[in-house]
């Protein structure tokens, strides 16, 4: 394996590193005062984040010939590294929309800089500086995204035919993130709608776009593109069911998050519309109630958070989620197989894509 | 004067209809409920706004030689039109941050999406969902922002040139946006703050980069964009005087904004700036009380708006601030004949500067 293989997320960390100081250099010289906002940017995308955007773009690439040792590969890079800008804005903005208090446990962005207004004293609403702070801080992530992979350096015959990827995957993860918002104010409890959640905000966001993403800029043809698109689609459901599990059943010293918060936050996920179904067929009443009322309550207890649990068991919703996982991580491989990659890349999204669907965090 | 220098408005308006529609198409097909977010951006680009900033893009393209008979004049006209796209990102999401119920004398962004959820009797809090709705339709506007510019067409060493001025100001107007919050949340009453915030949102953002935009696609040369910087510099904030005066004293039924509101929400204007330092020096304790409690109070009276209005003029705010921007529209008329543009670019820039810094609405 070439030594940017074996090392991937250390090299993205550094052509972050430098994009971030390049950029944030002219404006903390034009104006002084935007420099907390730069740092605050800088130490989110800098301090956390599994780089799985990247990786998946950066494994797309070399699958579809992309040659490590070629003038091209630290322009693949910086190009695979921007999908963590644009990750920062959907993160940063999520918060805010979500008003979750930490994140990869530390505080969020809105909540550091309410924060700092409240321990400065500062004039007006302590939450409103937060928010505008955070808003400012996503935006400026996406315009350094779309910077940061327009300056990556590579040919303009590979930025363009890497471009329908580029501009799909961000119109996609925003839709999918007002889907999201809009299923729960709906209150839209059906599978269809949980699943079409999942196609649009992993598979799509997470997956199949990198993927596509960094194929293209390999020159790969149509065909290697539509078989990747059906790994990448797969697998990122696949990959979301497990998330969906964990924010259930995860052990909080591992997930890091605090168990059952999925449920607080009423995060309308797969296993919860099926554990719902489920208990109507089969007449469950009591496991039905436990489930309806325990999504979106706050102040749910851990002991009520157990009850869920346990009807979401009884009425063979982790059985059938486990099953689909099993299922559609099948299906992923054989795409992958139909793909034909160029190694390492093709063992390396396979191990990737057991990684993703059977973690424990 | 070229039909499309004459009926640029309209030009600028069609390339973005068609933009907009092209744009919306596939992602309306995989996902048909983020239609009416789609729908309320293309409502909020394609109605109102004075297309001030693809207008001093396309001038500074045809003032730095840019042939509008010539096969990039299209393509240079989407790369103006994207500029549109930014500032509904800007507008939108700064509508959230002060939240404003009005714009262009309709609900903002935020207010008609709350607006729909409260009808349609939805589960949550509706002003929570508005705002969400309102931070992703801005972001949308970001990203389309730059796939618009990206794709418009122009070739590739076109677009390498224009890059720097497209890089600086989209972090330039984030860096002033958020001077703006943190200067009205430090209370920094100063007239270099208010300066400096003029010098960054409006300045640099809405006059400098966007004719420097226009020039580095026509190939100009460093001391041409140079001279245009110059101008910009001094008309952008000549401009943003002139809009200070009229956010206190601009007639409501031109303006189409309530007499005083720049007060009310507390905007830090270097007209307020000056009448506070003014007042001071002359030892006006009661002009200087009457300035310093009107500013962020929201519930301020039309009478004690005339009485901030007596006390601006009585202090000499007022002429120091029409003195101001008549020295500073004269030194940009003088940047602008050292640049010796090409007609009519030189004859429509002055007259735009003209008309920018007398307008009464």
């Amino acid at each position: 394996m070439h030594h940017i293989d074996a090392e991937l997320p250390s090299a993205i960390t550094r052509v972050l590193e430098d994009f971030l100081h390049n950029a944030g250099d002219p404006i903390r010289r034009t104006e002084p005062t935007f420099g907390p906002a730069v740092d605050a940017l800088s130490a989110f995308v800098l301090g956390g984040g599994k780089r799985l955007r990247p990786t998946f773009a950066w494994w797309g690439w070399r699958g579809a010939g992309g040659d490590p040792d070629s003038d091209e590969a630290q322009g693949v890079l910086r190009a695979a590294a921007s999908l963590e800008l644009i990750q920062a804005c959907a993160l940063v903005h999520d918060d805010v929309i979500d008003s979750s208090d930490s994140r990869r446990g530390a505080p969020t962005v809105h909540v550091a800089f309410a924060a700092q207004h409240r321990q400065q004293g500062w004039l007006g609403s302590s939450e409103s500086f937060g928010w505008a702070a955070a808003v400012l801080i996503g935006d400026l992530a996406l315009a350094w995204a779309d910077d940061m992979f327009a300056d990556c350096g590579l040919p303009a015959a590979r930025m363009a035919a890497a471009r329908p990827a580029w501009r799909a995957m961000r119109t996609e993860v925003l839709a999918g993130q007002y889907l999201d918002v809009h299923t729960q104010a709906t209150g839209d409890a059906s599978v269809e709608a949980a699943l079409r959640v999942d196609r649009l905000k992993t598979a799509a966001y997470t997956v199949q776009r990198p993927l596509h993403l960094g194929a293209a800029l390999a020159g790969a043809e149509q065909p290697l593109i539509d078989a990747l698109l059906d790994f990448g689609g797969d697998l990122g459901v696949a990959f979301q069911l497990r998330d969906d599990l964990l924010g259930v059943f995860g052990d909080p010293s591992v997930t890091g998050k605090p168990a059952g918060d999925d449920l607080r936050e009423g995060k309308r996920t797969l296993l919860l519309a099926l554990g719902l179904a489920y208990a109507e067929q089969q007449g469950r009443v009591g496991e039905h109630k436990v489930i309806a009322d325990a999504v979106g309550d706050p102040r749910l207890t851990d002991a009520e958070v157990d009850d869920v649990r346990q009807a979401l068991v009884d009425v063979g919703a982790v059985a059938e989620v486990e099953r689909r996982i099993e299922e559609m991580t099948g299906n992923a491989l054989a795409s992958l197989k139909r793909a034909a990659l160029a190694e390492p890349a093709a063992h390396q999204l396979a191990e990737l894509a057991d990684r993703a669907t059977r973690r424990t965090s």
